[in-house]
């Protein structure tokens, strides 16, 4: 077809590349900056606890892997929501009375980023809302912009411990709103959230019918006081999608392992399309192969888009219920030294993961780079 | 926002998930058939070297995880990309004289089916069209489908050893045409392109000016008497993403580890997007928060995209250059038994990496089947 022809090569990214920007990666990935040739260079840019071999995993994790990779039966493709065995093991420590679970509830994903993309992506179309916290943590933007959800940001309030700010969280609400992401513990604050007021934001959920991706990724780092109630456990007719995984708790973000739980009691996410699809996302040839699709629930959703990438990496899935039941309480008690911040104004972001006394030493650099950039009419107020 | 109340959770899945659609996966993860009782069960869907314990990793790979495992170096995050160290092992091993690269050219994924979502969702916008083989392996089309891609398939040549039907690739070819996947040695036709049928391809797509995505996975599977020509090192001008993993040569596709590999010595991925995106895609908040996101080219937004899943498992990726640098040639030698097949006319698709015996015993038992299912009219022509 010659009119096809093109005169030079012209390859633009398409929207969705052009309109994926991870604000941290974007940062750390990216830079290049000659540190100071007389001082230890101190990273502070990205919440890996891994770095400086304070935070290791524990014995228990690294023999249940070493165990898994010797067997040599966890080589090949597992299932694509991941191994019946691995997805119960998820089950089992996180069912609640009230929200009772099987392995069929449990879709594994790559970290609990892929977690999240795979719920924003079955909850959401272009053109559709989600409500996210402010400050937060940025992949929930990152990918949602990327596929064209409209963001809408929900106030947390400083001066009450970072909890969410309800009325303006209900004021965002809108006919297209379709999900509500509630981040507890939270990144970056820190806040462990009473159960009182995980009952007030269920309670504005189930007000306006609106799913709630609950993202728990920091279950296990809880600060000393402080109780952490699933949201699942407390909820009596939200559906909620509770993403998590073993980064933050378990010290091994790189392994990428992490899962949706479905969390709906009431068959919510059993829903059938009411109508058809738009003119941009009905293409004729669709009709031609796939003549069913189109009626795949939610659930169904998860599963189907789970098929694309075939699930995390197998010797961490056949690891799992070892490192699940074998990992001890003290491990995670000895973790709970993690903090990050976002989007706060005139904030800027920094980890702690790091030993305390190289803690120290930035902090005293921090320190005397900000008394020799003070200008002279910040003096006054200061 | 008192309009925006519902009277009933309705919470159906969206466009994207109600277009995922993989064949393969639909089928093996969801079937629910009870085996004859008498008859131990032989499983020919998955085309899984490692199910039956007669094609292992060899103890090379093993020992590289587990020494890698054992140094605790690699738990935390990896650059997006994937380790310097990682990519530069790739780097070096897929290096031509005509297509020299460095680290910065490869971009790792989670399995080679993360690789090709990257290379199509860089290259494609929906409405876009894509030239698939058929027969071919099916999960081109379903990642394409679910973005709302156009799938065009061109033909395979069963007579002459399963080539492109050129001509009939070039008729498909349109303004809308953003990639050609062409996939050497085939899934499922088990060909292994000559240098000259390369060439003939390169020169289609250098005519209509499209870049390639090159899925060369069975790289190292190739049949005795073939030799496999890369389609980079053949290439003077034509634009390449070359997607590949270490799954199938080295039969660990639970590992979760494949890489897109760019080749671009004119500099066509380094292409500005030309024209503004269409309204759906052009949100008022994005221009808010990322005032430059839009001017990212395929090169740039390969990077971005990986920064939303954060890389493929970091044990694995830890291992990867004692794994290229230590595996027997032997070892391939010893796997060249593989074969699969698709959307062939009346086809039916079986795997061939059990062993043997159970392979044979696998076809006594079709015979039997076919024999006493034939209708009585094609006895006629039998």
């Amino acid at each position: 077809m010659s009119s096809a022809k093109r005169r030079r090569w012209h390859i633009p990214a398409s929207f969705t590349a052009r309109t994926t920007f991870n604000p941290i990666r974007s940062i750390v990935d990216r830079m290049k900056i000659s540190p100071n040739p007389e001082k230890q260079m101190i990273a502070l840019s990205i919440g890996d606890p891994s770095v400086f071999g304070n935070l290791d995993p524990c014995n228990e994790m690294v023999d249940s892997v070493v165990n898994c990779i010797k067997k040599a039966k966890h080589n090949g493709y597992s299932p694509s929501t991941g191994y019946v065995k691995t997805r119960e093991a998820i089950a089992a420590e996180h069912s609640y009375p009230l929200s009772p679970l099987t392995y069929k509830d449990v879709v594994l994903a790559c970290g609990c980023s892929g977690a999240l993309e795979l719920a924003l992506d079955v909850l959401l179309n272009p053109g559709d809302n989600v409500l996210l916290p402010k400050p937060g943590f940025s992949i929930y933007q990152t990918i949602s912009i990327s596929r064209g959800h409209e963001v809408r940001h929900y106030n947390l309030l400083p001066e009450r411990s970072w909890e969410v700010d309800i009325d303006h969280l209900e004021s965002l609400v809108d006919d297209r709103t379709r999900a509500i992401v509630v981040n507890n513990p939270s990144n970056p604050c820190g806040s462990v959230y009473t159960k009182k007021h995980l009952e007030a934001i269920l309670e504005a959920a189930e007000k306006y019918m609106i799913p709630v991706v609950a993202d728990e990724v920091y279950e296990n780092v809880v600060f000393p006081g402080y109780k952490f109630y699933p949201l699942a456990q407390l909820s009596e007719n939200v559906p909620i999608l509770t993403c998590g995984g073993i980064s933050k708790g378990y010290l091994v973000p790189g392994w990428r392992l992490g899962w949706v739980i479905i969390h709906d009691k009431h068959g919510a996410f059993e829903s059938e399309a009411s109508h058809c699809m738009p003119l941009n996302h009905q293409p004729w040839f669709l009709c031609l192969h796939f003549p069913l699709v189109s009626f795949w629930t939610v659930r169904q959703g998860l599963v189907a888009m789970s098929q694309q990438i075939l699930g995390p990496n197998t010797l961490i899935q056949g690891a799992l219920p070892d490192i699940l039941a074998k990992t001890p309480q003290s491990y995670f008690e000895n973790t709970v030294k993690v903090i990050q911040c976002f989007q706060y104004p005139n904030y800027f972001r920094i980890v702690l993961t790091v030993p305390a006394e190289m803690t120290q030493l930035a902090c005293k650099r921090i320190n005397e780079f900000c008394r020799s950039h003070r200008r002279s009419d910040s003096k006054n107020s200061a």
